[in-house]
């Protein structure tokens, strides 16, 4: 993966935050926070961006999610003095768990990411604040988030960045070692760890990203670099089959423009044309 | 507006949804069942699509939703003999605003639009069901809807047909009169009814919309057939303005190919290139 210079990534991506925020006729946002790097990024940048005092970060701890967490969240806010809100979810969750009390932790994940969102965009409302996101690259390219939770958001200014170059973005923005250093985690169940849950490591599965997406190599290419095929053919399933979070609800074409398919603009536009 | 020949379009719409719900790798689908007259028209077609073993209608009142919605429903389902189950969401949405309390009427609608939507996602996780959308193009265009909420969905049969054709097609399909004669409501709450809100007729808007987004006709051209030019004004900024709620989160670019920007493939796509 060619290295990136971080200074010129940090000013791209603040002015994206501050062109955006305007654009969308906001002057306030918010993010977010939960103690990872991603989220950790994200809120430093918007702080960059903004100032603090129109950035809000906002803990969204449930009942099981690590101590640790909130404690690293609080570091970074304290750190770079922003405004911050704690939101326990588990009240909600629960209540939602109690007309299914046999799901899986899968269902109890999304339903926490799902609630989460709903705790966003709700402030959003009350604040009149823009919901900066934090998916990174890599887990967009894999689908690794839950549809309408975590990957819901209005603009998201670290989505072109792969897991291990949000490492080095954060080394730069000095984000507190402590969030840098631990184990990556959703935290939606205790001891959960993205890279076991995933089967392989956030420096291999990005490689071999970078070859297919950036580099655009051939398969037989990307084998002879050194990637084992099974996992080639793993990785690029996973792209494939999550295809579907990446996009809006297909519709069924009737008339003559039909949303999404041949009435398309930028999220900008002006004129109905 | 054009008429339109309902049995083709519900050849073409039942057609859709086979293909897309086999596409996806799914065999079941389901919706939420409100009691209005667009989820009644998508639940019959993906009955007739699918068979009414493959369907599972869900019902999802809040404790202030109107009984009528849930015995027009329960109607339907009896009618074309349709699954369904109903999932109160009261206890889930008053423990979210537990927390705010101060919340108005649209924050708490949108609350309890996306509500439904987690209970559908997670529904859809434990039967391995397909979530079929319910938003016609009227309210996809108007912004009309809740994004994250009722505007979720895999696939959307309905949403390239407008308000009054919808209304044609329920009558096409022997959605029971009840349903398509009653005043038009999201029933978020008592009272509500859609044309007081938006301060129109869909009958109006929908005229205007056609001839704006199919018919392509200037402003002056729909003025000259009879729009007020402050209608025409008030309809434009509404279809711009919520022009986010269509379109996925905006995403920084920084690399060579960026999701949403030149990262784009339909979404039954098979191979990464």
């Amino acid at each position: 993966m060619k290295s990136l210079d971080y200074s010129i990534i940090e000013t791209i991506l603040t002015n994206f935050i501050r062109n955006e925020v305007q654009k969308c006729g906001f002057k306030k946002a918010m993010l977010g926070l939960s103690g990872g790097v991603d989220s950790a990024v994200s809120v430093v940048l918007a702080t960059k961006a903004l100032g603090p005092e129109n950035v809000l970060a906002v803990m969204m701890p449930y009942k099981t999610s690590s101590k640790d967490s909130l404690g690293d969240a609080k570091l970074l806010v304290e750190k770079f003095d922003i405004p911050y809100e704690v939101c326990e979810i588990s009240p909600v969750v629960d209540a939602f768990f109690e007309q299914h009390p046999d799901a899986d932790n899968l269902r109890r994940g999304n339903a926490m990411a799902r609630t989460r969102m709903m705790t966003l965009y709700d402030i959003s409302a009350r604040d009149s604040r823009l919901v900066i996101g934090t998916s990174n690259k890599t887990e967009l390219l894999l689908g690794y988030g839950t549809l309408y939770g975590d990957m819901a958001s209005a603009i998201n200014p670290i989505g072109d960045l792969y897991k291990t170059q949000i490492w080095k973005l954060a080394r730069h923005l000095d984000v507190p070692s402590e969030i840098i250093d631990k184990i990556p985690s959703a935290d939606l169940w205790e001891g959960q760890s993205d890279e076991d849950e995933l089967g392989f490591s956030y420096s291999d599965v990005d490689e071999v990203l970078y070859l297919m997406v950036e580099e655009r190599l051939s398969d037989k290419e990307i084998i002879e670099k050194g990637t084992e095929k099974q996992f080639l053919e793993k990785v690029k399933r996973m792209v494939v089959r999550n295809q579907y979070k990446r996009m809006g609800p297909v519709i069924a074409k009737v008339s003559a423009r039909t949303l999404g398919i041949d009435f398309r603009y930028a999220r900008d536009w002006q004129v109905v044309r």
